[in-house]
């Protein structure tokens, strides 16, 4: 018995939706969860398959990625979860995969313009690419300059964590969060689509224009705005 | 027990259909069965996921958008499915979906050509897309908008509902009905097939010519002519 | 009881066979075996979901499309079917589906090039695409005329249809056949991914040349020549 | 009972997986797996569907190919496999496919380059493409002179087997190999997956510029360096 226990079992069950939704191949993904009360967060024991994960398993972690209870190695990429939770103190879970079609759009290293309300559903912004780090940073803490990388990508563009819960970490692959971890999985698989349809929509013409403001807008404020009306 | 369980269980298998054939992610679709006698349809609650819903959740609508019966909102594109319903009164249900390939193509802006039999055996006309709503559109009643845009499409392209059963609407997404439910998904279903396969074909041959006036009318006839002798 | 009993069973389970193999959306595909001492065939009914098929379904008809047993009306491929059993005295089994892939490169019209081991395995020639018929051809007794394309195609490129087991006809979507239902089936898959394998080529290298004479002859030889080491 | 027995089970196994993961269609690929003590391999029997396989079908090899023991013939590949475990002494298992992404690389006669940290985290290098042989070299004992060809290619490149465990062989299809047959059949599939991202990179950004030096330093040194922090 721990009193991470209910943590734990909402971090395996994440985890588990990854191979579920055809986001993660072998071990290339992880989502964590965070406890704000106690400052720490569940994540993913690294390199351990799906199929021989459980809640136990899982590893909580501070938000200076000091491992507080748990036998295995957390996730390698611990301490961008943890630079995460620290600054953007409004959300409740990551997860990071290399789904085929966002990892391609940051391989491309290109922001993925916003072509349809399937996007505008979700946020009115381009899902922002990230660039490389410099090779300071990479010869660094590398997995926290990672978590700066995305804050600082955010900052440069002026977006809201809160209004846009997905992005792209160039030549790498993707992260989304989300105020759970329902949601932040939700995001995942959501990017994956958007990123799978815009690829789409460019071979099918190169110079299709990007959604009016107008329609960004209403999309976003149906689902998301005081007036929202999609939903229960 | 209500006048509407019957139509409701129908509308139920009619959504029920969609993620087993691939054509939605989470949320992004819904269908609706008319009863042309009482005037009402019945369509697929807001946000509610699939595995959750069942018969009785069907919520019962008229054709002005009111609900006659259920606890739950009804889907955010109720409004569009019923004004189609009034102005095309032949239909029996209507799909939405937000499927991949059909969806790309809306975003791209483009009607879908037809480049083989596989299209001709549905309809003779390029899939027609709709072009973005006018801001003043989009800022009003939207959804009720959106079923005039596909109305206009029609009447400015002189198709006829009865032949070409499938649409897209610009930077959104498909719609497709038919004369019953099994109808409208097996159209929903075709129609991203056949956005699969031109798209395809353009990529494969960008001056890929459109197929002959001889086939198109050869293959449709062989389907829905008077004298068509495929099927029982 | 029928004397037909084996054949029938032979064409259901060979039917079977194309959703499976994910080959065919719906009831666009068919597969006939022949019996060639009754100068007969097996075909699927025309228009009967795969789901609902069983063996006493299958249609028992003769080289000049006449129906010899069977309740159902036959495939509208029939015809197609007749011509090329009466034509070509070797084959025992066609197949014709709307695969994705090779119905996109008879949409492009053009012969799928031989870029690999892959389809050297199968033939030694491109795929070969059938032109589009004549209006008269369109317009007269389609479904027969479609059969006299094929073999017109075959004759006009000197190819053997023992050696190459499968084409396209341009605009419609691929014919393959064998000396069995197991190795006509096949042959559709095979080709699909040969298709599939093809287009992906050319969008990595639009320039990529096909393969060298010494390599076609010895992939080919080592499955079918008189020397052949592949299988047991 | 064989002395053999367990390395047939593995071999039997990891052959298995290749369905699983999606990486053969037909018998479009084979496994073996080594045993250094005695100088032989265990592999698939030729041209033998994986749903008929059993453990007491696979067939012992030794590095000159001869059969020790087992009632079938070999793989076609058999002399390739053989000649890279005679070379390539640190080498555990190979594993042979014509997985559709990989494929289309090799037939389109491209190294595949590094975009991202998944091709990152598993080699340093370009995949490497080796090319179309020499006419004497197919008409002679071709598949043992594919092996010459893969170990040339590496030599030339100056690429070292334990550090990059996968290549292609021109105008054919992959080879990916490893310390034992779990790592053997992984590297096929984390092949195919790059092959895949990059494919769709280079759509999206024909001028996607590869992966910064710090970064395939970084990423490669995370999960195998000497101070690799990735897995347990």
């Amino acid at each position: 018995m721990s009193k991470y226990d209910q943590l734990k079992k909402e971090a395996y069950d994440a985890n588990m939706q990854l191979p579920k939704l055809g986001l993660v191949l072998f071990t290339f993904g992880n989502v964590s969860v965070v406890d704000r009360a106690n400052q720490v967060f569940a994540i993913k024991p690294s390199g351990v398959p799906y199929e021989e994960l459980s809640p136990e398993k899982m590893v909580i972690v501070d938000f200076d990625a000091n491992v507080i209870e748990g036998a295995l190695r957390p996730s390698s990429d611990t301490k961008t979860h943890a630079v995460l939770y620290k600054h953007w103190t409004s959300i409740g879970s990551i997860v990071h995969t290399h789904s085929t079609y966002a990892t391609a759009w940051a391989q491309a290293q290109r922001d993925i313009p916003i072509f349809g309300t399937t996007h505008a559903d979700h946020t009115t912004a381009f899902i922002p690419c990230a660039p490389p780090m410099s090779d300071e940073m990479i010869k660094g803490d590398y997995e926290t300059e990672t978590g700066f990388q995305i804050l600082n990508c955010f900052k440069e563009k002026a977006l809201d964590p809160v209004e846009t819960e997905m992005m792209l970490v160039g030549n790498h692959a993707p992260f989304t969060w989300g105020k759970n971890a329902h949601k932040a999985v939700y995001n995942a698989a959501v990017l994956e689509e958007v990123a799978r349809m815009a690829y789409l929509t460019l071979q099918i013409n190169p110079q299709a224009p990007v959604l009016k403001d107008a329609l960004i807008k209403k999309h976003f404020e149906r689902k998301h705005g005081p007036d929202s009306y999609y939903g229960q």
